[in-house]
């Protein structure tokens, strides 16, 4: 008996495998010698000897774990640090730093929601965000991807006091930007709070890789959350909620994966600190990651592909099914250039497609390589 | 009107302050001479200079975050073998490192259970269990703590082909253990599947720390999953899924907090790994820490105070009242012993207590000072 108790698994393993759906780890090797455009490290910092160095230097001092919730004894100088530097540069009051962006999002939306409160969110929103829905008890209200006139509509609508609009500045799949402007006008028009995860935001877009909530002239509104990650443009690992004060005090009783969560480890809030500090310093790299994105889209297109017109770091291409882009995406790899390819249920629209990801540390020859592999590889 | 929208905040924070619960972030420096009964590094090796080196090393080799899902640029080589020793010190056919114990947690269980299941809990389980249970959508039966003949009624009575039973195998707040011989019986009777948090039982419990599963003689059972977490132990961060490996193959499929979150950091993951390897040396850690525990609660008793009596590492101590809990906390801080202060909503009865954690290096001299000093500082 207790032998079969897994057997369904099997049957959807079987599924997936003829949806051509089955995904394999691949490990990769510290040097591979294969060119990346699959990963989110888009200032070329989880690499960079100050930051890696900072990584190692606070696993020695601060021990390689933080040892307990952020609540007891899992909060350190390094993490306060942290918080300091990220709200100052977003330019919000308070930041309160979490194991995951994942967690962060989690944190923040099912805290600032509830019983009592409508969450009207965007269809294509990340899948942490709509767990944190999911696990709000929220009432809960899905509109078209970009549709602010239905978030307003959505808003004006609801039955409860209480409303927050949830979406991604820059959409994960496609790359594309959220209507910041109009969605706030809508809150604003409606009493709502908005809650932004800037995970491909920072360090990519507004002044200075500020992150698209203060491109949008967001940060420091009292109305404004923003979530962002430590693991894309900062190179390391963790996430954070930044917005006012009496929010961030807020999670700090009330939002479950922040109090019972074994806090950051010390080497990534020190890797994410280091980092921002070079993104301060050298604040170049965020134009730079934009101009390697439209350049890559341009001569994708130009090659004759669908390419998205990108309006951040990412750049999709569609690809005709699952199993073509898989087979894309590996000979891509074979021929030394590493692409992403997402397909169900990882799209927001059944449509399976390459996902690149633009570096500020991409050279000249490294975009032609990429765009020369891509297209000799493309599907008929 | 932006000005509003968060005011209802501090009507929430000001209960919360009047009850006692407000929470407060106390970032605590690299060396402040405290005597740590707080955290959850039961072996000593957060700070273990073999587990820091490794987690340096690792960062300096393999950079300071993962750069992406486990799926796409997320899985290196260090991922893999930690996932290839964790399965084989547990002794189960497979393993899936997740980027926290929370989000293995959310994984296992969410991935596991679905619309057709029922979900069997104890009341007592771990919030990020609880979190995955409500994300589920599966039926819910939660049954008194520790009762397996009403887990078994639960089995036998519900409307769904399939079932599992989720429990801690070490509650967390008070450290006792789930009757597991007792529930997996009841499993077996109803063809249901067991899942396992063994958070506080992996490196504490059963043969040379293998765990609270491995002691019930379940390792490697096809029915039995278990999650477990590096961030306690192994000093590191970090979660995991241990299990058949159909089951892991299924997760790798379907877990979101897998799928879409950023893989585990390097150092963090090279950390546990060492971790492990050391625990397998030195096993006689696991019983170190049992000793200390009971010993330390012992002694508690012995001065009239209600200690738990221990089974793993965990030692807690009924206080009168949240802000009772508190003060003891806090003096017994400023005496140079850190204990943990568990209040609503952290606990599962209302009861607030002091949380002790042993650890495999504490001295005598230690416990006599920690006894003396939470003795002292007792309220009437
Ligand atoms: C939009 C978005 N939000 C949140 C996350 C989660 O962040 P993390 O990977 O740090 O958990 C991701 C990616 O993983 C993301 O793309
Ligand atoms: C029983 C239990 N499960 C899971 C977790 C979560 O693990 P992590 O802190 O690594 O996310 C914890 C503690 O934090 C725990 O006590």
């Amino acid at each position: 008996m207790s032998d079969t108790v897994f057997d369904w698994l099997d049957a959807h393993a079987e599924d997936r495998r003829k949806a051509g759906l089955a995904r394999q780890l691949r490990p990769r090797t510290p040097d591979n010698g294969v060119l990346d455009l699959a990963g989110n490290d888009y200032l070329g910092l989880a690499r960079d000897k100050r930051v890696t160095g900072a990584a190692a230097a606070a696993a020695l001092r601060w021990g390689a774990g933080s040892t307990g919730s952020r609540l007891v004894t899992g909060s350190t100088e390094l993490h306060a640090e942290l918080e300091f530097e990220l709200a100052r540069f977003c330019g919000t009051q308070a930041a309160l730093v979490f194991s995951s962006g994942f967690a962060a999002n989690l944190g923040a939306v099912t805290a600032l929601s509830g019983r009592n409160c409508s969450i009207v969110t965007d269809s294509a929103i990340h899948a942490s965000l709509i767990d944190g829905c999911r696990l709000s008890r929220a009432e809960i209200a899905v509109v078209g991807h970009k549709d602010p006139a239905a978030a307003e509509r959505a808003l004006a609508t609801r039955r409860t006091e209480r409303a927050v609009v949830v979406t991604d500045t820059v959409f994960s799949v496609d790359g594309d930007l959220a209507p910041l402007p109009d969605l706030i006008t809508a809150c604003r028009a409606h009493n709502a709070a908005l809650i932004a995860d800037d995970a491909h935001g920072l360090g990519v877009l507004g002044d200075g890789g500020r992150g698209a909530v203060h491109a949008a002239g967001l940060a420091g509104a009292p109305d404004v959350v923003t979530t962002i990650t430590l693991s894309k443009s900062l190179g390391a690992q963790g996430g954070a909620v930044l917005g006012p004060r009496r929010v961030i005090r807020h999670l700090v009783d009330n939002a479950r994966s922040f109090i019972f969560d074994t806090g950051l480890a010390p080497s990534s809030a020190a890797a994410a600190l280091t980092a921002l500090s070079i993104l301060k310093e050298e604040p170049d790299r965020a134009e730079r990651v934009r101009t390697v994105a439209v350049d890559l889209a341009n001569r994708l297109r130009a090659a004759g592909l669908h390419a998205s017109e990108p309006e951040a770091a990412v750049v999709s291409v569609r690809a005709p099914s699952p199993e073509a882009a898989l087979r894309w995406s590996d000979d891509c790899r074979a021929a030394g250039i590493w692409v992403g390819c997402f397909r169900p249920p990882s799209v927001p629209d059944q449509i399976s497609r390459l996902r690149l990801t633009a570096r500020a540390d991409l050279t000249e020859s490294d975009i032609t390589r990429a765009v020369q592999v891509i297209t000799d590889h493309a599907p008929r």
